[in-house]
């Protein structure tokens, strides 16, 4: 990814916490790790627009500033940082990049469900930060492609559905054959310029209310 | 993830290569990427069935050691490498990592769009292999999950389709009403044993044969 690349300059939110129970050398290491991607996010080219914490004010914030991407820097318990942020982000998928020293597997698969696309475990540095965030972005690419095809597919067997139990509907209530529902149903839609499934939705509202 | 998790020893395969082009300092390089993966990997309690390079008889090898998870060790042809690890693994999808330096975004998108679950440039220290495998195999169950449900809602979208193009042809030939038609699908695919889409699809080979 070169410079020219629009990609390449992020605007980016880091949101630090979940540290209440630390002892002297996590946060030794959380200082360690975050030095580290302050200086990877300069060296990267990227833009640190703020560093929150994850306060009930987050989602309010996050909305605000509509950053490119969220880092979550957590020493341990990253569980509870990141359901603020799933929260706060709710509305709008951002590739949320996750560097923690919690390695454990409830929180990874938490996370991973939760569609964290990068979870990194301890020992980071600074030139590592630029490409842990490309391969994010990246992912969260190809996940938002394979989660909107499910979605399609989804609408359109459901439309499917709705469509044929209104098809049904017509050919009990006006003797119809299939042929003659289906094109009752098309040129209702033509007339009230709607879609297919949204007329066989209001037939299927009506049949409802007439019981 | 404890020793009892039943994960928590996988069999791996690491396949290395791709640096034909490589001088003396990636060779260095990988050298101690190489070094800190065995390390990382003897801690993880992991076992590493097999060093394979990326040859012709690559698949009949993934084949033959049935890996739970196989990484790539490459300097620089990252790209090289994963093709040749797709098309070995065309039949039976398997967690995919891949260490690298190669940070070019095409490389890192093909490797995402290819299905890598963990591609991790620069900077290996032995005691992030066990939490990257981890987080891989994590992420790769997610994808899994996805996948299938894509898969299913695709399928049912197909079956939908095939019977209501199967009803069709059977309200047309037979002069059948839509219940009608459908109870003859029913009961055929009960006579036969077979699942109502098969029937369907049957009914229309036959009736594309007769034109």
């Amino acid at each position: 990814m070169t410079r020219a690349d629009p990609s390449s300059s992020l605007r980016i939110v880091v949101v630090t916490g979940g540290d209440k129970r630390a002892g002297d050398a996590a946060l030794a290491a959380r200082a360690c790790r975050s030095a580290a991607l302050r200086a990877g996010l300069l060296e990267s080219g990227h833009e640190l627009v703020a560093s929150l914490p994850p306060d009930i004010f987050l989602a309010e914030r996050i909305a605000q500033f509509q950053p490119d991407l969220i880092i979550i820097d957590s020493e341990s318990d990253a569980r509870d940082v990141l359901e603020h942020i799933v929260s706060a982000t709710r509305g709008t998928r951002r590739p949320i990049v996750l560097f923690t020293e919690d390695d454990s597997a409830a929180t990874m698969e938490a996370a991973v469900a939760a569609g964290v696309s990068a979870y990194v475990v301890a020992g980071l540095r600074a030139e590592r930060v630029r490409p842990v965030l490309d391969v994010a972005l990246a992912r969260f690419k190809h996940e938002q492609k394979l989660l909107g095809e499910l979605a399609d597919t989804r609408r359109m067997l459901a439309e499917r559905k709705v469509i044929e139990r209104a098809k049904g509907v017509l050919m009990k209530r006006h003797g119809l054959l299939e042929e003659e529902a289906y094109g009752r149903l098309r040129s209702l839609a033509m007339n009230k310029n709607m879609r297919l499934a949204e007329v066989a939705q209001r037939i299927l509202d009506v049949e409802d209310l007439l019981g």
